[in-house]
């Protein structure tokens, strides 16, 4: 099958349309006609080659709503003419412990939806196994649904696995994942603290709408101070330096900081500290299918809705820009 | 009220005996005659000033066994002759959040039972909250006792919080801490793997007799990576310096490294590295009352016993020096 997709072609160059031979499509597979795919930060990274693996070209994207086309003749979960959204994961075994745990995302054998040399979501089409494709509920908007597939995957898990109903939780970072995090938490029964740094008024305003209880500048030495020893949960979202101990001191005993943002700053500090308090630092990534499921039925119900820009994906290197230089508010969506 | 007791005087010093005023008994103070102490690392770094805080003299000392001698008039917990336990934690306030939640380790307001310029085990009597000396199951010998309330507590408070019946767990670091977390954790339905640098043959029956399913040196490399995403959890008794993150290597998904042993070395690699496969570390300090008392119980059902070696008070200085040339198995317990 032909696809038409935008592709990079070599590291942090720029993505051009052009036709990939797709599939052939297996007995458990669908083909989704994708109408959105939302832009991460990690499509940034396969973009600019981050981590060195190349396969170039790619097509990236991750975050993939669509109508299903095609279904092979042993998919019994979905059907033609289905809303289906799809996240960081294209598959799994099936068949291992983990995936019969509901922990599918740990699978060895697990496939990633955007990889180098893969065939990613914007496109106009995709080919995934039909237990990836998951329905999006009528509720959600498909634009809007989008970047709950991956950020809302990974900040709803991460909160429900490590974080209580009435517990004090702060998100650090209030980008992509975190406006999210701090509609998921505070609609979980959490007190929610925004953490940025360089707050204004305007940043403060828009925390409190999505519904933040309190909002902290911490490029402010005496705010940090002034928090010790606060919060069940920690959140963190960044992926730029990070001083952690500052964070695990904002943690009250059996307190638990926990990294989704894909930072390199290294922990740096004597693990004896983590000792004094009980305090915890744990990292989370994307989430199983049932917590997708979870996630899509929690944010139609709750009205979780990510705040996005959309833009025609024949200007996704614009919106790459956009996201490089750190102005989308807060999450760029493409559409088909 | 005149006590004797062994004291340090100098950074680094010997012990030497002398007589010191304790006192005056509160209305919530008994006085306790001790009969036994074990003798644990923080006595060493207490003695050799390792966090430099002063404040001598000073007598360590902080697994305690003995007699309830005489009780304050609103003593009600306990009665004269009872035989009790210390632990490291001397007083909390009662009244907090933290102490009325079974989390009173935590108080804000606490004092430990050995600190700097304090009166602590290493004597022949102790004066302390009533509420702090906990009843000795008839079951457990008053000697082997003495290292349940500190390695014991540590040991068995971060089992019962960070893992759970049925899973693969290893004990890194086999000594005072260790031997018991190996008989609790096997007591408690876990599946235990002993993780120690250099062993030998000797050690590995050691080992196998308190309950080890299997044991690892792990000065070998292809050791650890034959071990690689191997346990649920993991916990660490060792002071000195580790890789840390070769010990996250061994965690499944979701597995969680609990340190307890007040180890410098810094964890040093990258935050973002704990995210695939959601990988935790915690620390873990002591133990509330209500996990004395559970420990307590525990240990006097399920058979658990400190290995212990038993010198007279009056030898404290040879025992120290047997502990910091590491030769002691597993525990120096001193008795009066």
């Amino acid at each position: 099958m032909d696809i038409q997709g935008y592709a990079v072609h070599s590291k942090g160059g720029r993505l051009a349309q052009g036709a990939f031979q797709a599939g052939p499509l297996g007995a458990n597979d669908v083909v989704v006609k994708i109408s959105h795919c939302g832009l991460c930060h990690s499509d940034i990274d396969l973009i600019d080659d981050a981590l060195g693996m190349g396969g170039f070209p790619l097509v990236p994207g991750h975050e993939i709503v669509g109508v299903v086309e095609t279904c092979g003749d042993a998919v019994t979960s979905i059907s033609v003419g289905d809303r289906v959204g799809i996240g960081p994961i294209r598959s799994s075994c099936g068949q291992c412990h983990d995936c019969r745990s509901a922990r599918d995302h740990y699978c060895s054998h697990k496939t990633l939806t955007a990889s180098p040399g893969g065939l990613g979501g914007f496109a106009d089409r995709i080919i995934v196994p039909g237990a990836s494709a998951v329905k999006i509920p009528d509720a959600l908007p498909s634009a809007e649904a989008a970047p709950l597939l991956c950020a809302g995957l990974t900040t709803f898990s991460a909160l429900c696995r490590l974080g209580s109903p009435g517990e004090n939780v702060a998100v650090l970072g209030v980008g992509g994942l975190g406006h999210l995090a701090v509609q998921f938490a505070c609609n979980m029964g959490m007190r929610v603290t925004t953490l940025s740094a360089g707050l204004n008024d305007e940043e403060v305003s828009r925390h409190h709408s999505l519904g933040a209880d309190e909002c902290f500048d911490v490029s402010s030495e005496p705010n940090l101070n002034a928090l010790k020893g606060t919060f069940d949960f920690i959140i963190s979202t960044v992926y730029g330096d990070v001083d952690w101990f500052s964070y695990v001191s904002l943690l009250r005993p059996e307190g638990r900081l926990c990294i989704v943002g894909a930072s390199l700053a290294p922990l740096a500090f004597p693990a004896g500290m983590l000792i004094p308090g009980a305090r915890t630092i744990a990292g989370s990534a994307a989430g199983s299918s049932k917590d997708m499921h979870d996630m899509l039925n929690f944010a139609a119900q709750f009205h979780v809705r990510p705040k996005i820009e959309v833009a025609p994906m024949s200007r996704i290197n614009e919106a790459v820009a956009r996201v490089k230089e750190g102005s989308v508010r807060y999450r760029m969506v493409l559409e088909s």
